[in-house]
């Protein structure tokens, strides 16, 4: 049996969106600036998308900017906001300790430039204060950007009330939303969010596209120099079959998936922590938790050992977020809920997507009691 | 009959192009940095796909870098060196008149920064004078930035020449190679070039996807952060099915494409010029040309003009830049050989392609003469 629990990872593009994708790769190829008929079609199918993705969050006082990933629209966000405001003096930011690395390692090189950042606690479910926020901002501060899903723990911030706190303070509010987009509701209108970061490949949809979201009267610096593509704010030449297949993607996830997913996910975890010395990470709570993200922490093994030996079984899941698996260094989201590196060290997330079944959790459920009880065999950790 | 005369532009995907990257949407999806089976088949391809065009240009003491775009190479090279450089008292760049918008406005950007850029003259061919080169080297320049085939008028710059001149100083030299790159030899061994930009959809390959290729011991500061792909120098989840694509394209032109392009390329040169006022722009030179691209320029008509009665014909071609063809400015490059504003304005881009024939060619020429002197009958430039 093959299970892929690592659509936090990545997923698979669907059917429907590489049917959408295919006549622009050899047939419908124009370039969308050219003036003849071919870059006229591609033009319009390129603002169709545009609308498409708009209409979805609601996103009427926004424009949106096509990317090449979540981490370009992170990235273009935060230093597109720091260097519009260079000679403004207000050089801080604010944002959590459970961001995604490209949030972390964006700021973390603005600080070479001068800027500084205020990097709010989480509790132990993995939650901001509300009140720290308040505290935090200051009148020097340009941004708040903290993430909405988490990708690893899953928890999902009340980003409505952090945004409603920055606006109160005249502060800009920026948020990550590539984990939660199409599986939890966002509507530019209704909550705070001034820029917003979503990109394809996490929603069945072609990697290399993404897409930020940013409210009209925004000034932001363009990290791409060039012709001018994407209203001057990201240059290079359009990438059609791309984008087509990320304006088709925003449907792949339905209400049933959602629900699906929360059933195999709350299975999962039941299973799971039959095993002793086995716990949930973040919140229990299962309406401030992504519908398919359970991270779960085994006493005594390496989650690197049960990731292969899963692996072995046809099972796919990850020790953290996919970027940072190669590293020997502990997940920061899981030191900053409160665990010891060597806790960290035996966790294991699994992201469940649409695809999957009520066997396959069986399955999986199954071999990973075999698997924990011969790894904590052999441990060396007693 | 449809001709599309637009390649400088874009290219449709090739079919084998196509199938190559077609297993790595919904089947092969993983993501490159997972440590399960799925992630290390993608890590694989991935890496595959780097040695294979690294082969192709002879890339024995450089390293490859994937990104979205030429655009994004382009930025990464010029405003890379000037960030990692900022420490050392050097800030001079020396560029030409003729590069690509990307080149352009990166330096344009580091101006803000605190950067200077000498721009190099070109003759009424488009060739920057090597002496000047020479002189304009100081012991401030970090890097010399000079394009290849130039993508409008086709000029071929002597890049090894110029890589000698810069290394003698002991001056980095990038160059933007996008038109040139399968259409005329690149040896990074044999050439001087510490810096190559290329790029996948000008050469049958897909959009979104592009390279930069670094000398060994270069030190470039990365424009995005993050998880830290790419050697740390490109943070995002790699577009597997694109770079899978931009290796099997570069297999797209053959010896007998660009023998064919040249032909078609000097038979059209040879009808436009039957029509009178008329001349051809950039080099005579045809072994200093791109075997593709013809830049004719017609006394006394609107380029655009021009263009949207070919389009009604079927026929696609272009006034310039493809990113600059909704500006009305007239084009840079033309400006810098020497053309008037108002000749400027009365110029087509023909960029052939693999597929063009010689019916295709004959219909062109024959659409061509009816055009302009339908358009001139009616000209208000007497």
């Amino acid at each position: 049996m093959k299970v892929y629990l690592d659509n936090a990872a990545t997923t698979p593009v669907d059917k429907e969106v590489f049917e959408a994708m295919k006549p622009y790769f050899s047939e419908k190829y124009g370039n969308a600036s050219s003036l003849h008929s071919l870059g006229r079609q591609a033009r319009e199918v390129l603002e169709q998308s545009r609308d498409t993705i708009k209409k979805k969050l609601n996103a009427k006082n926004h424009n949106l900017i096509f990317t090449s990933s979540g981490t370009e629209s992170n990235n273009l966000a935060i230093k597109g906001i720091a260097l519009a405001n260079k000679d403004n003096n207000k050089n801080n930011f604010v944002s959590s300790r459970i961001e995604h690395g490209c949030v972390l390692h964006s700021l973390r090189w603005l600080k070479t430039q001068g800027y500084k950042t205020t990097w709010l606690h989480v509790n132990k479910e993995g939650f901001i204060s509300l009140q720290d926020l308040n505290e935090s901002i200051t009148k020097n501060t340009l941004l708040v950007s903290i993430v909405h899903g988490n990708n690893e723990i899953g928890t999902l911030q009340d980003i409505k009330e952090i945004g409603k706190i920055c606006h109160d303070k005249n502060v800009l509010f920026h948020t990550d939303a590539c984990q939660s987009f199409t599986k939890t509701p966002i509507n530019l209108q209704k909550q705070n969010i001034d820029l917003l970061t979503i990109n394809s490949h996490k929603i069945y949809g072609p990697k290399g596209v993404g897409a930020l979201l940013i409210r009209d009267g925004i000034e932001l610096e363009p990290l791409l120099s060039g012709g001018g593509h994407e209203f001057g704010l990201r240059s290079s030449t359009e990438n059609i079959p791309g984008i087509v297949g990320f304006a088709k993607a925003i449907e792949s996830i339905k209400e049933q998936d959602i629900e699906k997913m929360r059933l195999l996910r709350d299975m999962l975890i039941k299973g799971a922590l039959e095993i002793k010395e086995t716990w949930l990470n973040g919140t229990e709570n299962n309406n401030r938790r992504l519908c398919n993200i359970a991270n779960i922490s085994f006493k005594k093994v390496e989650g690197e050992s049960i990731i292969l030996h899963l692996d072995n079984k046809g099972i796919q899941a990850s020790t953290g977020s996919a970027c940072a698996s190669k590293s020997l260094h502990p997940s920061h989201v899981l030191g900053a809920i409160g665990l010891k590196p060597e806790d960290s060290h035996g966790s294991v997330r699994f992201s469940l997507g649409k695809y999957n079944t009520k066997e396959e959790i069986e399955y999986t459920i199954s071999n990973l009691k075999e698997i924990i009880e011969k790894l904590r065999k052999i441990s060396p950790f007693k």
